[in-house]
C-alpha cells in the first residue's frame, strides 16, 4: 500500500508533501482509498462532507466499530501523520481475515477531509461539519490563499458543495472510533514502547501579541529615543520559553509580521502568534498570564503599546475512560504489561468526534519526536506493531 | 509653495507620503518643481537620467553653485524629508532677489530622481546614475515589486530610459553642490541650534543573518528537542541593542522573514536584517563582530546554524573640508558663534556627488527627531532660519 501511496503529492525539493484538501494530490488519494476498499470487497461510500468510508458488514445494524485517520498533508509533511492510521486500518482488517475473525458488529474504515486544515486555515473540516461542530456558512465562507473558497474547491474536484452539512444519523450509528496516529513528541521512545494509548488532548489556545512602537529611521535615530516593539517582542519570545519550561508545558512564538519590515526602518508594529498548550487548564493559565505579565512590564519600560488577543482557545478533551479502559485491557491483557497512556498536544478528528461517540486513540513510537516535517518517522518494526495491536483492539471490540 | 505641494501622493489613512519614483504621485511632483522653475523665469532642464534642473544664469560659465534636494518619499514618509531641501532652495533664491544679490556664478536648483529608492531598493538612482557610480547595466535590471523594470517605468512617465548613464560633462560645470535637509535625529534639538553642517555620513552596512534549526510541530514537541531558530533569534536581537549602546553605535533588526511562519509550527529558518552604523569604521567594527560572536555562541548552544551574511556597505563619506569649512565661516562669521557640525546616518545625494565635486550640507532641527515617517517635523521658524542660512550660503559662494 505505502509504495502506491508514496509519490502523490510529493514536492521534489523538500521530500515533503503537499496533499491539500481539494487539490488533484487529495484526489488521487482519495482514489487509492477507494481502490483499496474495493479491492477488498468492502463497501464504498462517500459521506455529505467528503469523508471516505468502506464498510465491511451492514451500515444499518448500528453499534459499528471503525478505524481510519486521514490523507491529507501539512505543506511539507512528512509521511506517516495520518497515512500511518488510514494504512493500518486497511492491514489490520487483512490480519483479522487471516486469523479469520468473525465479525459480530459492522466494521468501516475511513479517510476524513481535510484534517490539517493546511488549504482553508480550519483543521478537521471533515469531522467537524460531520459532528455539527462547523456551521454550513461558516465552512461556505472558508476561503484559502488564492480566494477559491471550499464550495468552489469541492465543485472543481467533482463534489457536491451543496450537500455538506451535520451528519447525526450517521455517527448514531458508530458504537466506537479508534483512531491510530504516529506520536508527535518522543514519550514512547522515552518510555521504550512501540504502541500507547490517548488520555487526552491537551487544552490549547493562540493569542496574538501586537507590539507597538514608532516607525522611524534606522540609521539616524538615538537609542535613547526609540520605541522599538523589536525589542519587547525579542524579550517576550525569551520569556515564553522561560514560563514554558517551569510549568513542563509547550509555547512558541512561530509566526510573526512586521510593519513596515524594512531594513532601515524601526518597526512601528511587531505581531507575534503564541502558541501555547499545558496538560491541564490551571497549568496553561499559568504559563500564559505569566508570559503576558513580562511582556507588560516590557513594553511599559520601552514605551510600547501591547494588545493581546485570545485567537482560538480549545478546552482540554478527555477521551470516553470505558473505551480507553477497554483498549488497556485488551492491549495489555495477556502479558500483564501496562500499555503506556499518554496524553497530546495535537488536534485529531478523534478529538473532534469524541464529543459526539466513544473515541480513542492508539500512537505508534515516533524517535525523532518530530511530526509536520518530511523527518517524521516510524520504524517498520513499529508500524507492525501498531497495525497488530489495531487489529487486537479491532477484534476485541467487534468480534466478542 | 508647500499648500500645492502638501496634497500630492498624500495616503490618507497614514497621512503619510508614497510619492515613487516615476509614479503619477512623482510626475505631479515634478510637474511642481517645473512650474516653480518657469514662475521664476529660470531655464528648465531634465537631464539624460531624470534629474530636474532650474538655471540662473548660463551653466556653460562653469563653476555653479547648485542646491537641491529630491521630492519623493520612502512608503508613508513625512512631508519634509527631501521636499524641505527644494522648497528652501526656491525661497533662498526669492530671498535673495530681495536683497538684490548680485551673481558672480551661475545658480541651479534641483531635484533629484529616486533618492530614497522606495520603488527599486536602490537609493539615490538619479545621482548614482550621474556620477557614474551605477552602471547602465546595473540600473537597466533594477525591477519593483510588481515585477517593472526601471526602464519600463521611466518609459510608462514618459521618459526616455535609453538615455540614462554618466554625466561627466554636467558635473564638471558645478564648482558646489548644497543640500539643505531636515536632520534625522536630535542633536541640534539637544544642542538648542536651529541649523548644522554636515561633517560626514557614517560608514553603515547592512547584514542577514539566517538562523536554521528544525521545522516541527509547536504542541506535541517537547522543548527539549527542540531546535527553535526563533529563540536565537530574540537572543540576537537583544544583544545587538547591548553592543550598540556599549560602542554608541546604532544596531537595528528592523526585518525579518521566518518559514514557514505558521502559528503552530517551530521555525526551521529565522532570517533577520541587522542594519548598523557607527560615527567610524572600526567602532562599526567592533559592533558588528560583538554581535555576530554572540548570535554564534547563542546559536552553538541550541543547535542552530547560523551563516552571516553582508549585503551592502557604504564606507564612511567625509564631505569636502575647505566647503565645509566655507560655510561655516559664512554662516557663523557675523556672530562670531560657531554652528554645529555633525555626523549623520543617513545617505543622501550629496554624500553620491562629494566623490565627484564639492558637497556640503545644511540641516534644520527636527524636534523629534523622527523621519521616514508622518511624525517628522520642522516649525516654521526653524524652516524660515533654513532658508535664511541657504540664502547666506548661496550669496556667499555665488555673489563675492
Amino acid at each position: 500500500m505505502w509504495r502506491e501511496l508514496r509519490p502523490i503529492g510529493r514536492n521534489g525539493d523538500s521530500g515533503g508533501y503537499r496533499r491539500y484538501a481539494w487539490t488533484g494530490a487529495d484526489t488521487d488519494c482519495r482514489a487509492w482509498f477507494k481502490a483499496q476498499a474495493e479491492s477488498r470487497g468492502l463497501t464504498y461510500e462517500l459521506d455529505r462532507n467528503g469523508n471516505q468510508w468502506a464498510w465491511l458488514g451492514d451500515p444499518s445494524q448500528g453499534n459499528a466499530v471503525v478505524t481510519g485517520s486521514h490523507l491529507d498533508s501539512v505543506p511539507d509533511g512528512g509521511a506517516f501523520d495520518g497515512p500511518l492510521g488510514v494504512v493500518s486500518a486497511f492491514a489490520a482488517l487483512d490480519e483479522l481475515r487471516a486469523r479469520k475473525a468473525a465479525f459480530r458488529r459492522p466494521l468501516a474504515i475511513t479517510n476524513f477531509g481535510d484534517e490539517e486544515g493546511a488549504r482553508f486555515g480550519l483543521a478537521c473540516v471533515g469531522s467537524r461539519l460531520t459532528a455539527g461542530k462547523l456551521t454550513v456558512d461558516a465552512a461556505q465562507r472558508l476561503t484559502d490563499a488564492d480566494g477559491v473558497t471550499l464550495p468552489q474547491a469541492m465543485e472543481a474536484a467533482g463534489y457536491d458543495p451543496e450537500a455538506i452539512g451535520p451528519d447525526p444519523e450517521r455517527l448514531a450509528r458508530i458504537g466506537a472510533f479508534v483512531e491510530l496516529h504516529l506520536e508527535q513528541g518522543r514519550a514512547l521512545d522515552l518510555s521504550g514502547d512501540p504502541v500507547g494509548i490517548a488520555s487526552a488532548i491537551w487544552p490549547h489556545g493562540r493569542w496574538r501579541f501586537d507590539f507597538r512602537g514608532e516607525a522611524n529611521h534606522a540609521g539616524t535615530t538615538r537609542l535613547v529615543d526609540r520605541r522599538d516593539p523589536m525589542l519587547t517582542y525579542a524579550e517576550t519570545v525569551l520569556a515564553a520559553r522561560r514560563e514554558a519550561e517551569l510549568a513542563g508545558a509547550v509555547a512558541t512564538f512561530g509566526k510573526i509580521s512586521v510593519e513596515p519590515n524594512g531594513v532601515n526602518a524601526i518597526p512601528s508594529l511587531v505581531r507575534g502568534w503564541l502558541d501555547s498548550r499545558a496538560a491541564d487548564q490551571s497549568t496553561l493559565d499559568t504559563v500564559v498570564t505569566g508570559i503576558e505579565k513580562a511582556a507588560r512590564e516590557y513594553a511599559d519600560r520601552h514605551g510600547i503599546d501591547l494588545d493581546v488577543v485570545r485567537e482560538s482557545f480549545t478546552p482540554v478533551v478527555e477521551f470516553e475512560h470505558a473505551l480507553r479502559d477497554e483498549l488497556g485491557t485488551i492491549l495489555g491483557g495477556g502479558t500483564g504489561r501496562s500499555v503506556p497512556v499518554l496524553g497530546t498536544g495535537a488536534g485529531h478528528d478523534a478529538g473532534i468526534l469524541s464529543e459526539s461517540i466513544p473515541a480513542a486513540m492508539l500512537f505508534v513510537r515516533n524517535p525523532t519526536g518530530i511530526s509536520h516535517s518530511p523527518a517524521e518517522f516510524a520504524a517498520e518494526d513499529d508500524c507492525v506493531a501498531g497495525v497488530t495491536a489495531l487489529a487486537d483492539v479491532l477484534e476485541g471490540l467487534a468480534c466478542r
